[in-house]
């Protein structure tokens, strides 16, 4: 209807919503192509924090409406590091921002690249009065001139997308003794912690899985639903993204577990069951328990 | 002009802003009817805070563009809790989201609803790896499809809307003295505090009203602007949305008075006048005020 | 194609995205004129701060999509501040909000005010239950009708536009001894401190140049790219708006010399070139330093 090439960009980046770094470059996008319209993704990456904007970007990718992705997380900006622009699917979508590695987890999600441009070719960028707005002066023009069917090889050298810098994930691992050692991908904002772990490598595992990490351990149960989990207690959940999370019910498993996104988990069968409470492992010295009662030892043990 | 029912999406939640769970709501919408346009009403709520996200729909009800409302503040997520659409005014707009109380104030305030329907038609979601979105996979893409022009019998089962599940506001009392208890139903960013209190109930009153709560009372003057409260003093105004509101001029009276969202306030007619200096009721102990210098008593005093 | 005679309101604030006054703006202005597109500047300004925003609005000017700028940080609501729209470039472009200052570091870099008006004709207000919020009934309404159309004498009383209030913005000062007396007018997410200094009057300075202010005076080199400082050094930079500025690569250089929006700062010729260890001007003294251990003086050093 608009006689656009593309007419919707899809935004995120580590700008933050305080200053008007956002805002400047939707309006450059607005004037380049007023017919564009642009969908914010999150603007609150952390600050130069490339590993998390592109897992936010992964997360996203098969919900993107088709068009021009416009993603900057730039602590290189104005280095070497190059400004590209990475076609998927054959044209179907394309990635505007820097090569550092941001794109990477999405563009594999999606298939992987056909084709790469470096944007150097400064006609289709504005002229800045200084060195430092990437976004602004570069990547936000370019994703308003593809969306006019600029075609890529007008907006730069064309570069082998096998040459793009990749994404460093960790992937799980599965150990001698049958443990996996996780690592938490991203911690929303409801406390739910994401684990770089697929349901499928839970398939033969028990109803209750012990969690290891940060300074406690916790035994979870395997649940289907947040609900499920009853007060209290920890629950391993197949996430909206088909992915396993720790979480509890209504409360922020990140603050009750003490874990952030970074830090290494060890999940293991829990063959004793539930434990009835949890035990520490930080600070607090374990070699010198209270003693306990003598009268009723039960009372201490899980049976 | 573009053919569709609606095109407007009124969007309000407690997903944040850093997450990227607003941004592929949009996205999904953006898919599925790509003329709607979203109006972010905020997605700041609280999380899980049910009260608090259905009063902001209340206030901005009258303000909203006709079309539909998608509104998620879901602590109940993915357990019994029904999602549902609202109908009210005969079909002039629909409520989205889920069926916890939410809707309750605002649906109220425009006359009541019309129509309910049980989102039970899976044809219209998104297929979804977890059971936990809820606004990217049954919310998102029913009001995207409302707007499309989908009839609301199509989306799933109708119910009575005299079964929708209520909002819980606090009415402020009259006492038999002659009091008010009122409740505090928002603080908002410049630190206002709404009252659930209307004008009215203050006709007959004095200039001068007590408010007894939070660690203090003050005395407040009834005022017609912000302008009209003097340095250092409390002013009760008839706030922007028609409410009795606890103000300070270019200050935060939330903050002067030790008062949040919740509270309960207690107004009297303030019989002596203005009090010239605050008392308060908090941990000093007032039984033994500094003895004034009696050389120069009139210092202490205003004239 | 829309028939209007603008279709873009750049929109920037001091409401915040936690309450409902930002959405609720747009959806008037959605009511009023449903193809005019809002462009988010900045809803973060921080309340109240007159300052900030007219100086975020100026930097944002020149990126601008023709039409409307509604800006509202207002301490004045609901006094005897005017509410006004002032015209630029012989209608090219309107500003809406309040007479305070906000808008004159804008206007000024544009060319200057070509007309303004009282917005005192209550025919394109919004009815409003009480007098303080002045985004929804005036400033969102009267933004949106200009977008409709309505020539702007119809919206009040033509006023000189000399006689707007001025905007207070501080001028670097050269002294005497060649030093400058700068302030700081800017810190942005990553922590780069934007001065009111011409590259320019550096012109004739050496490479490094002693920054005197905060609780510390640092030698900063003069660089073009953020890669050109050097881990821990300190550097000044023409930024994207082609001013200078203070920044360190990959922090916070506000962070790191304890500085703030509106300190005053003190640039002098290094003229012993970069000094190689930052001096402390702060609480610790440094007249007395720790005596080194006698017995073991080569491991209190660095070899």
């Amino acid at each position: 209807m608009t006689g656009l090439r593309f007419n919707t960009i899809s935004f995120l980046s580590d700008y933050g919503l305080a200053d008007e770094f956002v805002g400047v470059s939707k309006s450059v996008i607005r004037t380049i192509c007023p017919d564009a319209v642009v969908v914010d993704i999150t603007h609150d990456i952390e600050p130069h924090d490339v590993r998390a904007g592109g897992l936010a970007l992964a997360r996203s990718a098969q919900y993107l409406a088709p068009g021009v992705v416009l993603a900057v997380v730039d602590p290189g900006v104005a280095t070497a590091r190059k400004a590209i622009v990475v076609e998927v699917g054959d044209g179907q979508s394309y990635l505007v921002g820097p090569d550092n590695g941001l794109f990477a987890p999405a563009v594999s999600l999606v298939g992987g690249a056909t084709g790469a441009v470096v944007l150097d070719n400064a006609d289709y960028h504005l002229p800045s009065p200084g060195p430092t707005f990437a976004g602004r002066d570069i990547f936000a023009p370019v994703a308003a001139h593809l969306c006019n069917g600029v075609p890529i090889d007008e907006l730069g050298t064309p570069i082998d997308p096998q040459r793009l810098l990749p994404g460093v994930l960790a992937v799980s691992e599965q150990a001698d003794d049958g443990s996996i050692k996780a690592e938490i991908l991203w911690v929303d904002r409801f406390g739910n912690a994401q684990l770089n772990v697929d349901p499928a490598d839970l398939d033969q595992w028990p109803e209750h899985v012990s969690i290891e990490g940060g300074r406690t351990t916790r035994t979870a149960q395997r649940v289907e639903a947040f609900a499920e989990i009853s007060t209290g207690s920890v629950g391993l959940i197949v996430d909206s993204y088909g992915l396993v999370s720790v979480a509890v019910d209504r409360g922020s498993a990140a603050f009750e577990l003490e874990i952030n996104e970074g830090d290494a988990l060890t999940l293991r069968p829990a063959e004793g069951g539930i434990a009835p409470v949890a035990v520490s492992l930080g600070s607090k010295p374990t070699t010198t328990p209270p003693v306990p009662d003598q009268a009723e030892p039960d009372q201490e043990m899980p049976s």
